[in-house]
């Protein structure tokens, strides 16, 4: 499989490089803004301690939401199943940054990765230490997973998102408003800026994403069944609105981040990182998620 | 009229006082929770000068919400119709505190009565200055407009508003996430907990209500034009999600508080207060709404 | 007052048929579609008895929701508050078709102008009789009232609503899955289209809408109490989601068609019909509208 | 692993009729609600041509919803890609029959599991034909799918659902007044009716739901590519709006319908039918989701 491998991932890596369409940078912080579009990583991490790449795999990127799962891996190791009364499992079917169901569902996010899900598994991890605690365990598990210790948080970035963050800041008080917040709002978005902040290459993150594989030869830092539960969360919610779509298009977990990062797992095989600046009208990687799709059917990859 | 007035004023007193329903007293910030539930005051200021109250009228309370009426008329004066850019007329068919159509419609609350609405109007009165700058503005035109400097604000009460006020802090970070906050959330808050604060007595209330009456011997703070507008927007907006109902079983134009009072408009003939602490399930005064809708029954009072 | 009024008429007709910009006429059946957009007509009739009329006030045109309020009334008449545990009093703030909130509130409808409250209220006449006989207390009850027995229902347009109608009849299957229909949707619905089509000139349509001045000489066909409370629910639901904005502009209780005939009231003193069939983008006579508020602000004429 | 499964499916099938809770029975129609609830059976056809079956596995019983899954197969074959226009592949989070997303997306389904999303699949394979003609194309795929000409459609329940199915017709016009209906809403839902109310064991269930399994030795139905998107639509919204739920718990592409079947797919291995007529709050069947997880866990079945 390796020498396959490597090569579609040179293929693909060559036939984006000559997109003529790499999609629009998020912009609504300066740092985020100031990226060039003209870039594409892809790293594959196999079951079987492999580590394959093509493009810019050594260029670091700000991984946003797919901070997510690493924050949710750790809030289900502190509170297990205890997590489940405070936000949901279920598609929102509504953008990430929406608040319309958080009111109707009584400030029960709808599950762990929009935004508002995402904060109160933050104020579960934070646990009413002091933000840098909460931060050092999330880098530590992070750095574990991925068996690397070169990997930081970009604190530039998280000012800037706690400047223009007022969308964030209303989720903050408005879960504080139903009692769904354990710790002051300012400490938890000071907390959730900063791990969503954290840079990473393509490389790293594929290993840093092994742990989600279930089963082979790397740091196992959560149980097969959690695994699978996260893989589920995934699939089913890790793209927002648009979950659906991948589910249908690309058949494998995956998260995505406003940075331009997404990754995908193979159950029981790999674990997936790509990454290219430029979105698609989704709010998700539009190189990246041609990459992803192009990636699964190439090495039939499919939990369906 | 005097002579009918008194006495009916006089019957609906009583009769309040013999309730045994009171309703049940705003309990969301300690302050409010410990007013006395069995009070009950009335008041009527007449377009030709005259006063007449029963009950405890000279017991003061928080006006909460009735201060929006104040803080739009000063807001249509700094911004005149500019001001319809940032807030509609339109009744908003949910709750006060309802965030789902500021986020269908981009962050324009849908009047100026709901919190959003009202957050922005004290914005605009704000207007680049320092909160006490506003609020003293805010005080001048209530009490010229009751002819009474002994108006104040409840220090107290506005801090710990700001303390349990998660849910309007979100509207502010969530107008401003959409460019709808001119000034700083925190410093539009602020003012807003504060002019929120104002206690007065149901004379002070019929006093300074008398501007809306549009003809007659006392202040004028608005034209004409402007009166008939503030009535049309009470009229169809000045209960949340009751309003229809407040205009079909009283005929008025009015305001609510959820500190239990109500003031009423009878163009061109009067201004009427009420006061009772305990609120209904919709969070209007209980006995103020009987009280409100016998008045109008009794006096054949009805823009209709 | 009469020469004023003649005069005012004349010159707001003038204007207005110099008007360039008619709106756009209904177009979603043909009978409406085919309506010539240049015309407008207005009529005054007042308490006194006296008749005011300027433009193509010999014209019939298609009533359609104007037919809601008469319907209302008759509704009320034969089952009194009863009326209200089927359907709301509450401004809906949403479009006429809209179908959200009759999810959300478990099929009562916000209010009985809305489509899906006026089929309540279609539902409520029909009591159980075929169609014709509630058609014939319909029309009986305009006429009376307009003291005019030339009003009749356009057949033609009754059937081509039934045949584009699929809005309406998934609310009144909605409304039956709630159980909230008494008859078959197929009748209530047949009845509903068949009352919309009632034609009349701005005349008649002024004549027919005197019974809501509340005192004057003219048929009284209900009595005042439930007059101000019609007249109340005109001004906070008349318009649908313009209803805040008309009350803001005009001041005085109305209920517009999609025909592009309104009908207003000023308590106490005169009923007014005017008719132009284009459209503005709410969907209500655009220059109706206009004339409307000219004619208030000229005559004085506000509720507030 | 046929020793173990059947061991398994026996213990399963011991426990569940050993429950003393076996969920509510739907009533919405009388056919329906007069199944004994105390049943249970469970049926598992593998890959390689096993069948494993325990319980009341050769009662026969209203498949419901599940129908919705050979619906789309067949639309999907009519329209390719281009059914797409018509629905969409997002889940909805709401439940099975609420409108509001359809309005707000104007008249285009979340998706093909939804009621309006079948109804649009439904219309799809009308196709201007007569309803008997689509049905019976219906019941041949059916029955080729389970080598079994022995299926059959209760009529009784199809009229039955008629009678009662406002909510349905609802949804019917609601999509014919966006124009998203190509057949009379009446033929649509006489036809969606009739494939509801098709009938089958368990036994013939788990063999019709083999195509699904993507790989092994049955007819196939459909291409591996749509297999695999049928099974990502059946995981991401097979459970209306506990779809989230059911792929944390099971982990597999599944379908549930009112009647208290489920039909499950182990991509690659099996496919699974359970059956118990109770349902949980959610309206799935409550020992056949229990029965499923149970299964998959000892089985060691997931695709994550």
């Amino acid at each position: 499989m390796a020498a396959k491998l490597q090569r579609v991932l040179d293929e693909i890596s060559q036939q984006m490089r000559a997109s003529t369409d790499w999609g629009e940078v998020a912009s609504y912080i300066p740092e985020l803004g100031e990226v060039r579009p003209d870039q594409f990583a892809i790293s594959v991490a196999t079951a079987d301690g492999g580590l394959f790449s093509a493009g810019d795999f050594q260029t670091r990127f700000s991984a946003q939401s797919i901070t997510k799962v690493f924050t949710l891996a750790i809030a289900l190791g502190r509170a297990g199943d205890q997590l489940w009364h405070r936000v949901g499992r279920e598609p929102s079917g509504t953008a990430f940054n929406s608040i319309v169901q958080l009111e109707h569902e009584q400030g029960r996010p709808r599950n762990p990765f929009v935004n508002a899900g995402a904060i109160v598994t933050t104020d579960e991890v934070l646990a009413g230490r002091e933000p840098r605690e909460a931060l050092a365990e999330f880098l530590g598990f992070v750095r574990a997973a991925a068996e690397d210790d070169d990997i930081h948080i970009n604190a530039d970035v998280a000012r800037s998102e706690t400047a223009h963050g007022h969308r964030n800041a209303a989720h903050a008080h408005f879960l504080a408003s139903f009692g769904n917040l354990k710790n002051p709002p300012e400490k938890v978005l000071g907390t959730y800026f900063h791990h969503c902040a954290t840079e990473m290459t393509t490389q790293q993150l594929a290993k840093a994403g092994r742990f989600l594989i279930g089963t082979g030869s790397y740091p196992r830092m959560v149980s097969l069944d959690r695994v699978r539960r996260l893989n589920a969360l995934m699939l089913t919610c890790g793209h927002y609105d648009g979950s659906g779509e991948f589910a249908y298009r690309v058949g494998l977990p995956a998260k995505s981040g406003v940075g331009g990062g997404i990754l995908g797992v193979v159950p029981g095989q790999a674990s997936i990182a790509v990454w290219s600046p430029g979105l698609n009208r989704n709010g998700n990687s539009k190189l990246g998620t041609e990459a992803m799709e192009q990636l699964a059917r190439e090495m039939d990859w499919s939990v369906f």
